[in-house]
């Protein structure tokens, strides 16, 4: 998705295997971005979407505070930055282009699954 | 969704029964914002969303330009706001509830298809 994820203040690792969270989980006040490999997304263990560096990952629950509608996991070592919703706010506030881009990505995620 | 489209320049009024668009259409730069009445949202003959009065209607065409993914018919009188591309990056740069309101709705949308 976006390039701009290089310099977050908290970057977390996971190996192959990891979860990066798990479907019906409580939501978090963050979301990760993709830096380094790949994510599986993973829903009642129907495959959704195979995820890669710049691509968000666990923004639904960030948006509207429900539970992880889905599991993500590491298929690779990956390494994920944290977006806070203080840093998502400031991003939707200050660069449309972020904001943009977010629309974009919900729509083909809807588009992708009305399809599936 | 939101209460800022009463004063559009052009409002489109569909009797009941009419569609405001048809699956597999080809985008135009435009969605609507039901001002008054109610509009069923249709994909292959099944019920995706009955929308009210401050719901936007077409919005995934508009943000990715690709044909329609559900047919859009009103139910009863409608009375819709006409909202351009170059009203909704506006909307976009200028206002960031807007953003953070759309990124809600898509993401209520795409948590009510996954549980369906």
């Amino acid at each position: 998705m976006l390039d701009i994820f290089h310099n977050e203040p908290e970057i977390r690792t996971f190996a192959p295997g990891e979860f990066l969270f798990r479907q019906g989980e409580d939501p978090v006040h963050h979301m990760f971005a993709i830096l380094d490999g790949e994510v599986q997304i993973d829903r009642d263990g129907r495959v959704l979407a195979d995820l890669k560096p710049t691509d968000l990952v666990g923004e639904m629950a960030l948006i509207d505070a429900q539970p992880r509608s889905a599991s993500a996991k590491a298929l690779t070592a990956v390494r994920a930055a944290v977006v806070t919703e203080k840093r998502f706010l400031f991003l939707v506030q200050q660069h449309p282009s972020f904001s943009l881009a977010m629309l974009r990505m919900l729509t083909q995620r809807l588009r992708a699954n009305l399809e599936s």
